[in-house]
């Protein structure tokens, strides 16, 4: 058979993109831990921490909060095909590549959506949500807090007192945001958050964490028709997580360790010490960007999305050049844009343990080198030096995550 | 926040359950090698080792061959709702919970599914195959290669024959055989074959090996209603497996590192060899039991997975005793029984890196030392030697699997 195959040898990354982000030790160590069965006692026992931790972190008290084991857009399929049923209608706030998503998945479903869109870059106007929804029975009004592909976060009360006005649930795509920003399920009484591990959580990716109210608990037991997907029905899951372990599918245990490990470290942080942390750094790194010349792709700044920053790539640059020797030189991944701003718009993450200073400066640094070797000056150290004054500003460094040994 | 979640320390287990298995070192090594991101060049060049290491384990050249970013179950899932439209029929054969499974994730789509039975510890009858489909226009037969359930294989060729004079696509589940026992994708012209990562393959759980033909990329390109999952969709996969690395969903990453891993693995033992492992230590297994008055699930020897050993538990010992005393005191994990077998059989797993005849041995003495103490005697030291003396017939100890090292 093949001998071709040769030894696992990845480079070594700085990984600023959307997602994944990079890895805190901590969680490695968890990762390459000995499997224990799935029905273990052991094993049983241990994965109810993770609701524990995720219920802390999502801010409620949820009792149907676990993790899907699938992507982040398995948390998508999840939450759309477990409240649709065939003749309902739904909204979906579009303003990028995930909402889209959501729109997408819904749609192959037998219920109707109805899109509200918004440029990339911008947020959807609760008032044509409003306008769209007036006079029909929408089942559910879905956005993304956060939207990877182009930057933007939006203000959940908004689209919350729209929901309310229709009788609609609120589903809250929360991918980018969850442990980045500020989000509390409860208080925003949002009925359906999902995220993603590999984002802000700072856990590899594979698992989606979910968290559902008694509303969509109701919705689901009451259903006429059964979920068209097996694989994501909530039911025979709000049993396997939610306390009495019956046997569904085999979770994946390793993604579980890590995940746990993950989630640990944002406990031992602390959620307001984190969302500073991120602010931080992205008011760092636009400082910097800004007196580099290179504009902001979202125009208003509440409505950057602190965990990735997108900026409009400068006139007369090549966008996968820039990527390229920013990777091949200095081992840093940073994101194109996507749809519109593909080949117009850089997308730079700063998530979980990839939102460090140290990240910050020296991406500043190579950018200028970068962006130099390709013809295009930027004055002269001007990005490092804002960026620093940003940090002073601060009255703080804003450095590294809490790592092991912090709470000791 | 909470502190009450302390540090990740499982206990250590041998696992002789039917997955997932115990997982070769090298494995875990992968599993914890630091990210790059799924977009990086390094990532979208290494991660078609992947499938070429597939290949040549389902034995077959076909181009869609790939692991789905879930558990096993999603490979059913996968399998039947790109294959179902509305108003189609299906038979699947059942003989147990997996195969029940298929069943039941086909009846969420709008088409008909027939099944045809067989108690768990036998396998389903051609012929009844062959009379439920008469004078029908029948989509696919669906089986399980090997039923986990009730440790029962199955001839694939018998199906085959009755499918092709139904003009029926053969999906077949191989999750409790790839790698652990004979089977050959293009010789036994399967059109769609999946697997678990967690089985013979010895790969932590969490990803779906699946392998689809032409007839089958052909069928989903002409679908006629778009596939009602879009996590489980082929269409887009088979751009992002296939070759172009159209971004889909976010991979899990780490579980492809280990999944590579453990298929260069199964490569440098070779297939014969590993099949012959299997089949060896089963054999030991099985003469051990025997010896100590334990009766075989499955009464035909020819019927009897190599991977999963079901046995009768004898009259008058309780289940949940047992195996909570082989865990406890010896750190060996078994299963019991499922739907029929429930309180009734134990399955014994001796699945890729768990299939080692220290496995064997030691769990042939620990078993006589718990029945012992829980009242049932049986011959001193015979289900050992028994074993024993089977592995000396083979000529061969038929010890571990292949691991680092044994190449060079």
């Amino acid at each position: 058979m093949s001998h071709t195959v040769g030894e696992l040898l990845p480079p070594t990354r700085i990984m600023m993109t959307p997602g994944p982000s990079n890895v805190d030790p901590r969680v490695y160590r968890a990762m390459a831990t000995p499997l224990v069965g799935h029905m273990d006692p052991w094993f049983t026992e241990m994965m109810g921490d993770v609701p524990v931790l995720l219920r802390e972190i999502f801010q409620t008290k949820n009792k149907i909060t676990y993790p899907i084991s699938a992507s982040g857009s398995g948390g998508i399929e999840a939450a759309v095909v477990n409240t649709l049923e065939p003749g309902d209608e739904c909204i979906v706030c579009v303003n990028g590549w995930f909402s889209e998503r959501m729109a997408v998945i819904a749609e192959r479903t037998q219920a109707k959506v109805i899109r509200v869109e918004a440029p990339y870059g911008r947020t959807v106007d609760p008032e044509d949500v409003r306008r769209a929804g007036k006079g029909r029975k929408i089942k559910f009004v879905g956005l993304a807090h956060g939207e990877t592909s182009s930057g933007v976060i939006q203000k959940l009360a908004n689209y919350r007192q729209v929901a309310d006005e229709l009788g609609a649930l609120m589903i809250v795509d929360a991918v980018a945001t969850l442990a980045g920003v500020p989000l509390d399920v409860d208080h925003d009484r949002i009925d359906i958050c999902f995220s993603g591990s590999q984002k802000a959580l700072s856990a590899p990716p594979g698992m989606a964490p979910i968290t559902i109210n008694s509303r969509v608990e109701e919705i689901v037991r009451t259903r006429k028709t059964p979920v068209g997907s097996w694989y994501f029905d909530f039911t025979p899951i709000m049993s396997m997580w939610g306390g009495e372990r019956t046997y569904h599918h085999t979770p994946p245990i390793s993604l579980i360790y890590g995940m746990r490990e993950a989630l640990r470290l944002v406990a031992e942080e602390g959620l307001p010490a984190r969302w500073a942390r991120h602010a931080q750094n992205q008011q760092a790194l636009i400082a910097g960007l800004e007196a580099m010349g290179i504009e902001m792709w979202v125009a208003t700044p509440a409505e950057r999305l602190a965990t990735v920053t997108a900026v409009t790539i400068p006139a007369g640059i090549e966008d996968t050049k820039v990527r390229k020797q920013l990777l091949d030189e200095f081992g840093i991944e940073i994101a194109g844009g996507f749809g519109p701003g593909k080949g117009k718009a850089w997308r730079v993450g700063l998530m979980g343990y990839s939102s460090q200073n140290k990240n910050v400066l020296l991406f500043l640094a190579a950018l200028e080198k970068v962006l130099g070797d390709q013809g295009h000056r930027v004055p002269a150290g001007a990005g490092v030096a804002a960026a620093i004054q940003s940090y002073q500003g601060a009255g703080q460094s804003s450095s590294q995550p809490v790592t092991a040994g912090a709470h000791k």
